[in-house]
C-alpha cells in the first residue's frame, strides 16, 4: 500500500478503533472482546478504508457516512471470518490463534452471531432503510457463496464462471458495498453510485484473486495463516483451474487426492509457476485492478481517487 | 392447548407458512430449504402465535404489524435453532435429523446466517427503527445468555439467579418480543405496551422452565429429541438446582460427572420426583402462567386475550 492511501484517513481509522471499541461491549464481556480482539489484530482494514475513502471522494457525503458504513461492513466481516474459522477448522488467523481453536464452536457461533446483532443495531440507528436492503442482501449472498463454494467442494466438475461467482458472493459484494453504502448515504447521483460499484466489484475480485494465489504460492510468514489450505479443503481456485484446463493430470491428481501426500503442495506450487499460470493468473488481478481504476473515471481528480486507484493498483504485488 | 387458542389464528398461521416459504429461496436452494424445512416440519410456532393473537388483542394492530413480527421472530428463532443445534452437535430436531448432523457445519452455520439477513431485510423493507432495535437487542441477548450458560457449564457453581437470566436471555425476551413488536408496529399505549411485553416475559420463563424439566422427566417419544442432554452438556436447570439446594449428594455426583454413567439420567429422574423437586417445579411453571394471565387485567375482555390467557395456562401440563 502507498503512502497517500495509507495515511489519507489514518485519523479516521483511529477513529473507528475507538468506535468499534465501543459499540461492540457484551455482558458476558467474551463476546464483545473476541470481535474486537479479532479486528484490532491487524487485519488489513480494507473495507473500512474504502468506505472513508469513498465518503471523501462522493460529493455531499459526510465523514459520519463514512463512519456508519465503515463500521456496518467490518463488523458483518468478521462475523464471517468468525464463523468462516468455525466451518474450516482454522487453526490460525492474523497470526493468533483462531476464536473457534481457542474457545470452540459456542464462542465462535455465538461471537459472530453477536456481531450480527449490531450490524442489525448500527443500521437501525442510522435509520436508511436502502442501506439495510443492501446490507442485507450482501449478507444472504455471502452465504450462497459460501454454499455454492461448499457444493463444488464435493464435486469434481470445476469451472472458470463457477469459481467467478464464489469470490464475487464471497468477497466482491461486500467490498463493493464498503463504497456503494456511503453513495447511498449520501445520496449521490446514480452514475457516481454506480461507478463506486464498479470499482468495488473490480477491486474485490482482485482481492480474492490474489488471497487465492497467496495461498498457493505465499510465504506461510506473511500470511499469518498456514498456506495451501485451499487444496486441502477441496477448493479449487483460478490458478488451479488454469492448470487442469492446460492438461496437467499431475495437477488433477493432487487437486483429486486434496493434496494429501507430502510435497503436493510444493509440487503444485511449481507446476503453477512453470506453467505459465501464476502469470496469468497476475495478468487477470491486473485486468481487474485497471478495470476498478477505470471506473472512477467519472470523478474528478482528487486526493481520495489517487488513493482509491492506488489501493486497486497494489493488489498486484501484495505478498501477504 | 386448547381448541380456542389452536384454531383462532389457524387461516393467519397458514398465510404465515405460505409468506415464510416465499421469503426464504435461495441460490443454490439448500440454503433456504433448511430454514423451511426446519419451520414446516411441526414446530410448535409459539412465537408467530403469540405475535398474531397480539395483533387481534391490541387496539390499530392490523394483522399486517403481526405477520410482519411472527415472520421476523420465528425466522430468528430458527436461526437460533439451527445454531444451537451445531454448537450441542444435536442428533435430531422436531424428530427428524438435524441440518448439522445431515450436512455438516457449513450448512448449519450458513443456513442460520441466511435466516439472520432475511431477517434485516424484512425488517428494512418494513422500515420501523423501533422494531429493529428492539429485535437487535434480542438476538445480542440470545448471544449473551448462550455464553452465560456456556460458562456455566464449565464451572461447578450454580445458582438460581444465573439460571434465571440464562432462560430470560436465551426464551423469555424473544419471546416477549413476538408480542411487543406488533405493539411497537401499531404504536399502542405505553401501558399496552407494557402488558404485553410482561405477559410474554413470564410466559416465556413458564416455557423455558418447561422444557428443561420435560428434557429430565420427559418422554423421548414426545418430544422429538433426545432427553436428558442438558446434564451431559452441563447444564444445570431448575429442578436439579432444587435438588442440589436440599442437599443431594447423590444428584450433585451425577451433575460432576455429566450423566456419564448408564442410568444416571433414570435415577435423576427418581430423586426429581422422590424429593418434590419435580412438584416446586410445577409451582414455580404455574405461578409464572398465572403472572402472564395477570399482565393482561388491562385489557377489556376478548377472544384474542381468552386465547392467550389459555395458551400461557397451558404450558403447566405440556408434555411435548
Amino acid at each position: 500500500m502507498t503512502d497517500s492511501a495509507r495515511t489519507m484517513v489514518s485519523a479516521d481509522l483511529d477513529e473507528f478503533d475507538e468506535r468499534l471499541a465501543a459499540e461492540l461491549t457484551s455482558d458476558p464481556g467474551l463476546l464483545g472482546d473476541i470481535g474486537r480482539n479479532l479486528i484490532q489484530a491487524g487485519g488489513k482494514r480494507i473495507r473500512p478504508r474504502l468506505a472513508l475513502l469513498a465518503a471523501r471522494l462522493l460529493d455531499g457525503a459526510g465523514s459520519r457516512d463514512g463512519m456508519t458504513v465503515a463500521m456496518a461492513v467490518e463488523m458483518l466481516h468478521t462475523a464471517s471470518l468468525l464463523h468462516d474459522d468455525l466451518i474450516d477448522e482454522a487453526p490460525t488467523r492474523r497470526g493468533q490463534e483462531t476464536a473457534h481453536q481457542r474457545f470452540g464452536s459456542t464462542v465462535s457461533v455465538m461471537a459472530g452471531d453477536f456481531l450480527l446483532a449490531r450490524v442489525l443495531r448500527l443500521l437501525a440507528l442510522e435509520g436508511h432503510n436502502g442501506l439495510m436492503l443492501l446490507m442485507s442482501d450482501v449478507a444472504a449472498t455471502i452465504c450462497e457463496a459460501e454454499i455454492r463454494q461448499y457444493e463444488l467442494a464435493g464435486t469434481d466438475s470445476y469451472s472458470f464462471s463457477e469459481y467467478l461467482k464464489v469470490i464475487e458472493g464471497k468477497t466482491a459484494v461486500l467490498i463493493s458495498a464498503a463504497l456503494e453504502g456511503v453513495a447511498l448515504l449520501a445520496s449521490s447521483p446514480a452514475e457516481e453510485r454506480q461507478a463506486v460499484r464498479d470499482y468495488g466489484l473490480h477491486y474485490g475480485r482482485a482481492f480474492q484473486l490474489r488471497d487465492d494465489l497467496l495461498d498457493l504460492t505465499g510465504d506461510v510468514g506473511d500470511l499469518g495463516k498456514p498456506g495451501g489450505t485451499d487444496l486441502r479443503e477441496g477448493k479449487v481456485t483460478w490458478p488451479v483451474l488454469l492448470l487442469l484446463d492446460m492438461g496437467y493430470t499431475e495437477a488433477r491428481d493432487i487437486v483429486g487426492r486434496r493434496a494429501a501426500r507430502d510435497g503436493d503442495a510444493a509440487r503444485m506450487k511449481e507446476l503453477l509457476e512453470e506453467s505459465g499460470a501464476v502469470r496469468q493468473t497476475l495478468e487477470r488481478i491486473r485486468e481487474e485492478t485497471e478495470a476498478a481504476e477505470a471506473a472512477l473515471a467519472v470523478f474528478p481528480d482528487s486526493a481520495a481517487k489517487t488513493a482509491l486507484k492506488e489501493l486497486a493498483a497494489a493488489e498486484a504485488g501484495r505478498s501477504s
